[in-house]
């Protein structure tokens, strides 16, 4: 038994290099990014982080310090499972989600970065062992771009090694959303995967015309159309169109994911470990996209994804996300043969840069 | 036109008089009490508030302080139900109930507060008119009570003029919680109300067991009798026995009440506007659940829920809560044969008594 003993917050406000947009979102000028370092009583020190698109951040530090890290002080390390658990619980009633989703993430993949120390294996083992590489995909944030300036992102995806492109819709006119994805297609070719994403600013009915547009240019996935907080919504628009449905992404509890299993008619369920209960609650959701035969797929930090979808057997896509946390780490994203490649070193293998992001941070 | 000028927040964390324990959330030995007070350019000045268990405060703190104010300074204050929907938006991402449902909460109050102080009109009137009074019941955080402890409590609630009593139940043998009933049911007689609240510490089919001794107990409704996340495990529990059951203080958004209208087989709902987005949440839940033939009720604060249980039609309960946030107020809920009073000031006609609050910190 490993007692914790000391957990140390952090929150840096790290600006973009350029404004990036969104159909729901609007501007996105920095990403903020909580880290938690766990220390155990063997001297085991781990570190877990999660994210926000600008908003949120110091609510999830002061959940970290105040409410959470006084409850795992003293208790034993090595039961990351029950102390997830545990934290859902103890914060439930203001809970259920939300804030309290990113705080016991952070605070999770900490424990896990310890246990993969103590125990010599990288977290693409601790995650299933199925492979060390997975494939990939750019994930842009690219509303406001001019199609210039989209074709030129997606050759310098293209560039890096990527073998799929996803781009942000929900233009004021569904024309020239459609008008972008075949600007994209006939940039990519008719072998590498095309997804869209409109962060569900559409109802379903515009979303069901949309989704016909799209499926023209014979898209691997339709991201997020409507309201993720509208199952049965989603599922109407697979039955209506046929086409393939993604999310996840702003999913929280495992009672969330349980319900867009049973009622929304997915295709793709993109978890996303900084906010659905850290390594723990990312592992629960790929078991159960495994019962379900739904490909499991990942949104943001890549340098940690890479590792758990790399470990699962589900062939599922990483998202090379437009949020650039890799590049504050000593071990950016790794591409080979068109592949993304997990790291081997024991641990979660995300290890910061922290005189990089003390410079970077405008907070 | 009143543009919002400025917005103050803070945070008291307030000792209750002795330890009260439930089946799910162990010892409370505090509430946290999180205002808002909102001034607009017209000089009027509105306080909004919400509360916990003795968690999250801080992070309700921060995300009003960091995230809410500063998209609300500048924007018209009489657009009150436009900037909650607003609000939702813009804190999505880490939000969609949670720590955001309770800050949302705060701020929108105190917008109510604002719209009564400005109009003139108290809020019962606002929320709907019905009537300036409702029925109301004590509910006890009482399952460390021992039975003589329980019966002397029921005893006080009837002495202030209660007409329904609420118990806890979850105790380690189902046969306790029948011989507490009982002795309660006994306690009070026949024709006075008597609830029972497992703060759903129960599997289904325990509750289901456990809702047929009950039963013989003529009990009006069996409360959260397991998670709160199982909508449809909740209306096996009321199809395989008959019970009327009873939801709401952990639902935030209103998707989660439309899954519980349609899928949890409710007798009574009970959102809570400390945490389903204040008093525009409140009435939101109130209208959905007149369409089901669902009476509202209240849980928690009731110095603010006697005015809007007032102005309902439905004949619902008001739950006089074990948390006394109206001691601290310089109204204290007033009953009146039996009835809860609504105050008839204009505004929420909740005003802190800060010297009290200042006094009774120890945070
Ligand atoms: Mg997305
Ligand atoms: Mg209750």
């Amino acid at each position: 038994m490993a007692r914790i003993e000391h957990i140390a917050a952090r929150l840096f406000r790290v600006p973009l290099k350029e404004v990036l947009v969104d159909a729901k979102h609007g501007d996105h000028t920095h990403f903020e990014l909580i880290t938690a370092t766990v220390r155990d009583s063997n001297g085991v020190e781990g570190t877990g982080y999660t994210y926000t698109g600008g908003r949120g951040g110091k609510a999830i530090l002061a959940m970290i310090e105040e409410d959470l890290a006084p409850m795992l002080i003293g208790r034993d390390g090595d039961e990351i499972e029950a102390l997830n658990d545990a934290m859902f619980w103890h914060i439930h009633y203001v809970g259920r989600g939300g804030i309290s989703s990113f705080a016991i993430s952070a605070l999770d993949i900490a424990l896990w970065d310890i246990r993969g120390k103590a125990s010599g294996k990288p977290l693409s083992v601790m995650a299933g062992g199925a492979g060390t590489s997975c494939k990939a995909y750019g994930g842009g944030i690219d509303l406001n771009f001019p199609l210039p300036k989209l074709i030129a992102q997606t050759e310098g995806y293209l560039a890096r090694g990527l073998n799929g492109i996803k781009i942000k819709v929900g233009q004021p006119q569904l024309a020239e959303d459609f008008a972008r994805a075949a600007a994209i297609r006939s940039t990519i070719g008719d072998d590498r995967a095309l997804m869209v994403d409109a962060n569900y600013s559409l109802s379903v009915p515009q979303a069901i015309e949309a989704a016909r547009g799209f499926l023209d240019q014979g898209i691997l996935w339709f991201e997020e159309p409507t309201n993720p907080d509208d199952y049965k919504g989603y599922a109407k628009i697979a039955a209506e169109t046929g086409v393939p449905l993604a999310m996840g992404e702003n999913l929280h509890t495992i009672y969330e994911f349980d319900m867009a299993f049973a009622d929304a008619g997915l295709s793709f369920i993109q978890p996303d470990a900084s906010n659905c209960g850290g390594v723990t609650g990312w592992l629960r959701v790929a078991e159960k996209a495994l019962e379900h035969g739904i490909p499991v797929c990942s949104h943001g930090m890549q340098e940690l994804h890479v590792s758990l979808m790399s470990g699962r057997p589900d062939g599922g896509w990483l998202e090379v996300h437009s949020f650039p946390i890799d590049e504050y780490t000593t071990r950016p994203l790794v591409l080979e043969n068109a592949r993304a490649v997990a790291p081997e070193v024991p641990g979660t293998g995300v290890t910061f840069d922290w005189e990089k992001l003390e410079a970077a941070d405008d907070g």
